[in-house]
């Protein structure tokens, strides 16, 4: 009815303008610009004959790219449980790439190459993640310099087998995955340092040390957290698993991190939910409580509070402990008593099933959200480093980790709404925390500690996401409301949904709902979004030949016409050339049993001259973009005669560049 | 230069509105509407500083939909090499779900439970392509119901596999792969005769009967192409696999085809390009030509015209073949000689590298596209049914089939420029041809043989599609230009650049670029749209326990508060159940080696309330919606502790929803 009602006044506004309007026209003799008074008329009939009202008019004309207008900022999106990370333009809120990350993906080839299946087996990884074909991709991150975006490298993590990936910002690839010895579940992952020195994982589900079986009884004692501080080295574009630590944390179930700046920069804080160390119905005919309940039970969990600066220096003063982890990998672990002994680890109480914590912009102000709670807490660096200095706890924890009081440490609470779960930042001194019982954005006031508005979303906001708005200088402008569901928003298309972004406009005194976008793969969490003219993505490889995965020449690359078929043994090396619209060998014939390598060079300059190698039968596709080589090998054991063609529409005489490769039976 | 030139136009067009609106506004004291008059300003504003031109307004308003507006068509495209489906909004041209089809999709669960990784086997499926893990997805293809779509089914192929699909519009998921025992590449796969009695399947790339080996030099003797008529049982909702057949034809390379309808019900249009029965360069050092040279060496070739009525009459009389395929499955085929004596198949010429083969939605008219031609070639049911039935052939090929000469089956050419590929149709009686290589989309009208207008697009354009575009009544309203590459149209993200498709509003005199779509996943082909309300998808599944893959109650469902775990031996069986926020049991303990088997039951009736089912280390993420019964099996060879958790945002303490496997080591 409400819905109705709002309809009709908005069809009589427009009415309104458009009666306003023919007015005008009626009583005045303006011919020069008539034509002009034509197209306001027609915009006016559009919005009424589809039910727009200003709000909406002034929405469209805020996200509407006509072609070839680009993006002001581009988000990347973790993709939740399909592995991957999405690119999304804003504010038209395009989905401009799909990147293939823990998941292989025939299109961009990602799988089938020999050096991206080299990539998928990852570093520090036993034998069974090294199999993984999925990922639950949570929390994406931007390089930064100087606490700033620089727009280089994106990292992400898996939370269900505590993984963590290194996407090149150049050619939006992945080229590196790196498994945690530690255990099997991180959460937060990944947040960076304000130089991205590191890359912080938080484990969540804690397992005993190492992934070794303990029985659930030995719970306190046995199975523990780990934060994880995983060494960037820039000049690489690598993690330097030799350089990375972790810090041992108590089993209470870790969960978002970030790190400090400006006056807290050296500091990474994390949150907990389960100091109840709660471990469910053991049975079916149990009467102890289910998870969630038993999980809940406590007012209070801890804010894990972990000096990197100074665990850096004790790593490199020797005083860790080299655990063997998952697949005899070893890893510098400080362990647990340690780090509570010298103050690397230290707990403030923080309410209600804490969920997400975020680091304000000038780094003094550390905003958590309880998911049943009805307030943000709002801590200071101040405080806490005060009491940490002075030795002001209020006791400690039964691993001996020090507690300061939450009243030394909190500076604030803000009641916001039901659910408050992820705070946000613009440039005026404004957080945004969504909040997802109540289902709304709420807007508050830094520092005045105050509330000033709320936003609807359409539904069960999770994350939040804003322009810039993990740096030190957030832009404002826009927010992203990342909503769980979309219910009746879009057409139904079955009984798994499409999640909703929603794009607020926070550049005015009050927010706007600007658009609904639909999420249709994965379940996004969160979300960054960078300024677009920081990055400077390669239109092209920088030179012919070039593997994307060793970031220079590759070894097999070949030049056209000098095209080779390499023979021995049962060994055979193909190094081909595409071009359009030809590959060269297009008739190749091998013996049964042999081992088929082939090294595909894409000779073409132009942009966007990608060309696709697909093999029926032998489940290859491989993507090789311009300039790129590209390679794959089979065991040629089914004997037959198997079409390869391009599979990327490069010319008109596209579905010409084919060829046959003819296996030729054994006797 | 000239977009510059363009902009200032608009600029002064715009400005010369706002001058007209405040110039009235002075002369005016009409109180009541200046806040209207303030919106119609504000507007303007926005327009001006964001280079809005008129057309831009008027296309930002027609594209945009506000909270909760639907979409008055739903488009069907194919994913190309991703192997999916992508569905997308018309005209919001939002993408509203990726349908993992061929490819594992772990978002989806897609490939990881244990029924739908049954269905990714396929039928008819030798051992290397039951474990295929793309596909390259070309033509996707909406159940019909006389001549008009019905919504029920939709259906795509593998080209590079010869596999076809079938999918329920009920919940939009993959009930059924089969694969071709004939040979291992179609194109054109799928097109649905007028109630979908059929779904014809072309092969392209010839290759030796069931995919044998055969020396290329013995290509005219050996090599041959296939028309595969699938039948469909729509009751089941399957392809019936022993009612299908296959036409044998020549191996000159078969393209795209599409069925007759009206006049032409009954027979199928399918192309050919290598009526050369090239072979391309058998050797580095050959001089002979390559493939894109030797295959587009005559200036015609042949268009195939199958009377699948009659053949499905032989098939009915036992003249067929009962073929031994590819992986030792039988299929029936009609055999080359069979066909041409029996007037099943004949052909007759069509000019430059054919490429599209479209029928008029009255069912008189058959459009070619040739790749290499300015002209679209236009045949006539009515002149090839006389030509057929009075014997008037000019020759028949070298494997006997009858040839009706070009002019006795031509109706008209209409020249609308380089590269003409596919037209679709709208209800005004105009024809819309995609034209590749001059990057345009030509509006040509059926019966004046006449072209009317050209629209450039960006670029590359392959297929195209229109509203309701393959029935028997198209819509008009708007056609989508599938271009192959954006190059310049969006924000830069790395070599492999998204394709872009535009759409464009028909319903006027002249066709208008309303908007830019980046397509981030995939390669699109074809797409066919479908009006909205023509589908009517399940918001949950009808009853707790379903199961998708049988479309019926599962005989593993288990209701809330019957839980249990059966042990036998070394297997394990946990009838589990889902539910906001909890699974029971949550703490599951086995012995290394076993075998362990999950059922579990999403026991919500919620629309949206979906559970994932992530287990960590063990490769597993399963996604079960409200009222669904998913099930996985592992083998636990892995000791130790490993969480299990919800994968699907469900509710505040979906975090809590977890629970943990415990994998005793063998002594």
């Amino acid at each position: 009815m409400k819905i109705k009602e709002k309809t009709k006044n908005i069809n009589q506004k427009i009415a309104a303008v458009g009666l306003f309007l023919s007015g005008i026209i009626v009583g005045t003799t303006i011919v020069a610009t008539v034509s002009a008074q034509r197209e306001t008329d027609k915009v006016l009939e559009i919005a009424k004959a589809r039910g727009l009202n200003p709000d909406h008019i002034e929405a469209a004309l805020k996200t509407y790219h006509p072609t070839g207008m680009k993006d002001e900022y581009i988000m990347f999106s973790s993709g939740g449980h399909s592995g991957q990370v999405i690119v999304i333009g804003i504010p038209s809120m395009r989905i401009l790439k799909y990147i293939a990350v823990f998941t292989p993906e025939p299109w961009q080839g990602w799988g089938y190459d020999d050096e991206n299946i080299e990539i998928l087996r990852g570093d520090l990884c036993d034998p069974q993640r090294a199999k993984l074909t999925w990922a639950d991709t949570h929390h994406p991150a931007i390089s930064e310099t100087n606490g700033d975006y620089d727009g280089q490298f994106l990292f992400i993590g898996d939370k269900a087998n505590s993984r963590l990936a290194v996407i090149s910002l150049k050619d939006f690839e992945t080229k590196q995955i790196v498994c945690n010895p530690l255990g099997n579940s991180n959460h937060g992952a990944a947040f960076v340092t304000p130089n991205s020195e590191y890359i912080i994982e938080p484990s969540q589900y804690a397992v005993p040390q190492g992934g070794r079986y303990a029985p659930i009884d030995k719970y306190a004692e046995q199975f523990r957290g780990y934060i994880t501080f995983w060494a960037f080295d820039r000049a690489k574009g690598r993690i330097d698993t030799e350089k990375s630590f972790a810090v041992e944390v108590p089993p209470y179930w870790q969960d978002l991190c970030d790190a400090g700046k400006g006056p807290s920069y050296g500091y990474a804080f994390c949150n907990s939910f389960n100091s109840e160390m709660a471990t469910g119905r053991k049975t079916l005919d149990s009467k102890e409580p289910p998870l969630e309940v038993g999980v809940s039970a406590n007012d209070m969990d801890y804010l894990h509070i972990i000096n990197w600066k100074k665990a850096e220096e004790l790593v490199k003063a020797g005083k860790h402990k080299e655990v063997v982890g998952v697949g005899g990998f070893k890893f510098k672990v400080i362990p647990l008593d340690v780090a509570a002994k010298e103050r690397i680890l230290v707990f403030t109480p923080e309410p209600k099933s804490p969920h997400g914590v975020d680091v304000s912009p000038n780094g003094k102000w550390i905003v958590v959200g309880g998911k049943l709670d009805t307030n943000v807490s709002v801590y200071s660096i101040e405080k806490i480093k005060k009491a940490t200095e002075a030795n002001k706890f209020e006791k400690t924890d039964r691993y001996g980790v020090p507690i300061i009081a939450f009243k030394d440490a909190l500076e604030a609470q803000v009641q916001i709404g039901l659910g408050p779960l992820h705070t946000v930042f613009d440039d005026k001194g404004f957080a945004y925390t969504s909040v997802f019982i109540e289902s709304v954005v709420a807007k508050w006031k830094l520092e005045e500690w105050k509330l000033v508005e709320k936003l609807p979303v359409h539904y069960n906001i999770g994350h939040i996401a804003a322009a810039e708005g993990d740096t030190v200088a957030p832009d404002g402008k826009y927010v992203i409301a990342l909503n769980k569901w979309s219910i009746d928003r879009f057409s139904p298309v079955g009984p798994l949904h499409p999640q909703n972004f929603q794009l607020i406009d926070i550049s005015g005194p009050k927010m706007k709902l600007l658009y609904d976008m639909p999420i249709p793969l994965g379940e996004p969490h969160y979300a960054q979004v960078i300024k677009a003219d920081k990055l400077s993505p390669w239109l092209v490889y920088p030179e012919v030949g070039f593997s994307p995965a060793k970031m220079k020449k590759s070894a097999h690359a070949v030049e056209f016409g000098k095209e080779k078929i390499v023979r021995k043994e049962n060994k055979v090396e193909i190094y081909m050339t595409a071009i359009r619209s030809r590959f060269t060998p297009e008739i190749i014939e091998v013996n049964q049993g042999d081992e088929v390598t082939f090294y595909i060079t894409n000779v073409e300059r132009a942009r966007e001259a990608t060309h696709g190698f697909a093999l029926g039968g032998y489940n290859v596709n491989i993507s090789i973009e311009p300039g790129e080589t590209g390679s794959f090998t089979i065991k040629a054991d089914m004997p037959g005669v198997f079409p390869f063609y391009c599979s990327e529409f490069c010319s008109a005489l596209h579905l010409e560049m084919a060829g046959y490769l003819l296996v030729k039976p054994k006797k």
